[in-house]
């Protein structure tokens, strides 16, 4: 699994209990899918659609740094499902994971589109084309 | 079902396709099942554990108004597990639906602890005690 | 009054007294009347006119549960006046109350727009016709 | 009445009517009208206790600047009441206007304290002192 | 140098380490320096194009008023390059100072275009006009 | 130079332009250097003590997908200088790049201390000692 985005946990992310608002967190995992199924689709217009049971396994705190980490699960015909996992950067605690998040890719109308693409693709590999 | 919160949906709240990003959906998910908790357990300090799988059905576009519904599906001994719904206020049509999200109630040292509720119970009740 | 949307008081929310910020209060109040108005009115072009003194009664503090209530005071021929209040929700404290806040409906110029309306409606009952 | 603070309207002040949000705009005048209070009485302790009525003239939309105004109507016991206009920088057309905007000076427990001031002061000629 | 806006320094604005975050501060005086010049050159479509190197010379906590003043170096063909200051509004203590900032006009294409201004203008003398 | 962090550009990053606001960028890579130093310095206390010119190249419209690159120019006694470029992930155009950007390891009473680092250190050889 790579991990990528890095986030630095300041007071707007804190639930009133100082630990890491639950919801903050989730909504950076849902931006980071988005961004990399965009990069692997070559799509912009991504939608999530589904995502698996979601365990809390531990927080984080004020001055943390967490990091997000995507692995593809699959690649179907308009979809696209990716594995997630955050953990603390330093200790490297486990502090959510996801074994399955789906996003569609979608047309011009909205309606899901086949992709054409079957494996990972570096955006270097691409441009050496 | 009953739906408390709702939500107007404004251009900070869109993903870049221009509809609800789904990452802001589940935030405000998270904070309206955290504060039925805390109202409920009567306890400020409550965290989310689980949360079971999440079913994007629809999605929602700026302007719209939407409202978030919660029910309790049990009262464990140190958790409530909760029954999420967000609809479209003006179609009653369903955004997402998630069956099971499940809170613990928290001690001072953060170790889950026995709530002693067991039924919902209403403020203007307790209050006339 | 009925009372909707509930909002959990976040680091975010505070002024560096550390309490409830009252803008933030303020940028609620708003919303919550320009959504109410929309759906009474069911016209998604509604501005805010006017608002009555206001007095801030108490404050709220990080982790506490405030919840808007709202009246209609009257219809007009293309305005609805409301009447606002908010509290804190454990104790049914007031924070603040505002006697009339005008909401104006408005055509596709941003012209004031007679909306035909003389009385509270519920979504369920519009459906079922 | 000097203007001070500026603001540039931006997506995220816009309501979803693209016009800007009547909320934001009262929580700029609510943070102008503190931080001016805590410079005059020297106590950065000072809540928002009343405001007058607030009529909307006109509204804003993405791109404008806008300017906030302060004036001081009475240095009371522990309170001081300003007076506060926003208007368009380039066309001076005013947006809102507020007559009185009760600030309050707080002790250490919050509690209202008389701060002694009776004019206003520039801050370079309390610096000459 | 004139001195407009003022920003309280709330919760949202503080790094991990409860100083004013320094992203945060560059994000002000990008905005300052936008808006300066969109008054200026007349101009609404102007952006940054270049800094000078930036000196931290002190920092702000919580409840901290700042100030940003703004100076013209020179006006440009096509850019207006400013100097600017932020400091602190009580003690007049310098937080940052930025020699040279260019700010460049565009057209409708997003092309440079000459602003045909060489020196400072007031609203209230165009007004006059 | 390694790129880690990759943003998404949403409604609420764009000037009024609608091209992405360069204080929101300033805002990111800020904070990207800040948690690349704490990682590296192993010290949660540092702060930006300096930043060389900024040249910003190009800009990046609503969807695009920037990532953040940063590598280490010099490791002092008390400082870290790093370098800094942000580029789009698609094209690999660059946006905007930093020469130094120097962070400054603190005390416990926020004055300099010396950080004992000399080289770059990845946290998975940390952990195998």
């Amino acid at each position: 699994m790579r991990f990528h985005t890095r986030k630095w946990v300041k007071p707007q992310d804190l639930n009133p209990n100082a630990s890491l608002f639950g919801g903050r967190l989730l909504e950076w995992i849902d931006e980071e899918c988005a961004l990399y199924s965009i990069i692997q689709l070559e799509n912009p217009k991504v939608v999530t659609k589904f995502m698996s049971e979601i365990n809390f396994k531990s927080s984080a705190s004020q001055g943390d740094i967490i990091e997000i980490g995507i692995d593809v699960v699959k690649f179907g015909n308009a979809s696209l499902t990716l594995r997630c996992e955050v953990r603390n950067k330093m200790t490297r605690e486990t502090i959510i994971s996801i074994e399955n998040i789906v996003m569609v890719s979608l047309d011009e109308l909205g309606k899901p589109q086949a992709h054409g693409k079957s494996e990972i693709e570096f955006v270097k590999d691409r441009l050496k084309d």
